[in-house]
């Protein structure tokens, strides 16, 4: 199963382990080593370890330059929307990890092969591995290809608001002015609606309503983003 | 304030900045900013985020690499007792840098220079900024300074167990057989006492005593690491 990894790899992301041993043991679940106790095998949660840490830094460092005016609070809820189980896991998938991990009868029985956790796990191990066979430079390329892009397709929206989520994604190649403008308000007192639009550059680009002026630009954000994503694919 | 901060790193680290601006950022807390609000000021959060995860994959890389044998359950233990609120408020304690800090009248008023929370994040930032303005290499030889050292004074004994930290203390420049001997078995049926030794290469290097086995080689183990460590000093 490693040689099949290696050429897919190959192939796939032009990556080439120096250390094909290393790469066995990030896709090697603790119960397949328990089931060949003569192999000397190593199983892949050392490695887990140290390629979770390599991916906080890198996507820290990513988010961190790409959006400068992002404060603290809303750069930490955009991480960990990005570095998370649910996310790994579904790179993990995306990149067809699952057909390589190396499990016990019983694990694969139990259908661990499809469990997000160990997914995330072998995502995490992979890098790992992948950073200290061929350095920073290597996992850097792969994740450019792999989460970053993720980013624009608006994955990780939830974590930032629609607002700012807005305000990045404009601004990604300079700066370009935002405006949202009331058009109206309309209803009760005691259940009002307003109506506003948000313009880029003197351009109206999508309108929103709401129960509250902020509700009603949150949702023409939303609106402008969910149209920009459509025309940029 | 930063003049000063820029001659102690340059003559206590050989620490010198190429950009300034990044250590005062590092070193500014947002009640000073909201007090100068007519100087365009920084705040630290932003590089604090960035330092966190820096701190994280350096030390992960290290002790990975350093405990070979240490399965992920106590590398996991051992790097959240180094990095933690506990440990860098200390590191930036012994660093002098809560003599740095850039803060607002009221929370200089309110002791917050004296603050673990505060100069644990101070710590984190300053790491952040050596980071962006000098690289890693720069980063690693501040923390071979400032932290490594205290995995051997036995700051962090407790996250990982006496046996294994002895095990780990002896066998740093090579292989040490490690053995531990039932000396003698005391006590009553519901209250035994257990004592042992243990030898390092044939030679006994402390003993212990203890209500079970395991205990009394613990202590045995804690023993010899308070010894070794005092001869080492």
């Amino acid at each position: 199963m490693i040689n099949e990894l290696q050429d897919y790899l190959a192939k796939e992301f032009d990556i080439h382990f120096d250390d094909p041993a290393l790469l066995a043991e990030a896709f090697t679940q603790a119960s397949y080593v328990n089931e060949h106790p003569n192999q000397n095998l190593k199983f892949y949660e050392r490695i887990e370890f140290l390629g979770d840490a390599v991916l906080e830094l890198i996507v820290s460092e990513y988010i961190y330059k790409r959006y400068p005016e992002l404060p603290q609070g809303k750069l930490t809820r955009l991480r960990a929307a990005m570095v998370c189980e649910d996310s790994f896991s579904k790179f993990a998938k995306e990149c067809h990890f699952d057909q390589y991990i190396r499990l016990g009868k019983g694990e694969e029985k139990a259908g661990a092969r499809q469990r997000p956790g160990l997914l995330c796990d072998i995502f995490e191990s992979f890098v790992g591995a992948l950073y200290l066979d061929q350095g920073r430079p290597a996992v850097e390329k792969f994740v450019r290809r792999v989460i970053f892009p993720k980013l624009d397709m608006g994955w990780f929206d939830h974590a930032v608001d629609a607002k700012t989520s807005l305000q990045e994604y404009l601004q990604r190649d300079g700066d370009v002015k935002i405006e949202y403008h009331l058009l109206d308000e309309t209803g009760t007192e005691n259940d009002p609606e307003f109506h506003v639009d948000v313009m880029a550059d003197g351009q109206v680009i999508a309108d929103g309503h709401g129960s509250s002026k902020k509700h009603a630009e949150m949702q023409a954000a939303q609106n402008a983003l969910n149209k920009l994503r459509k025309q940029s694919n």
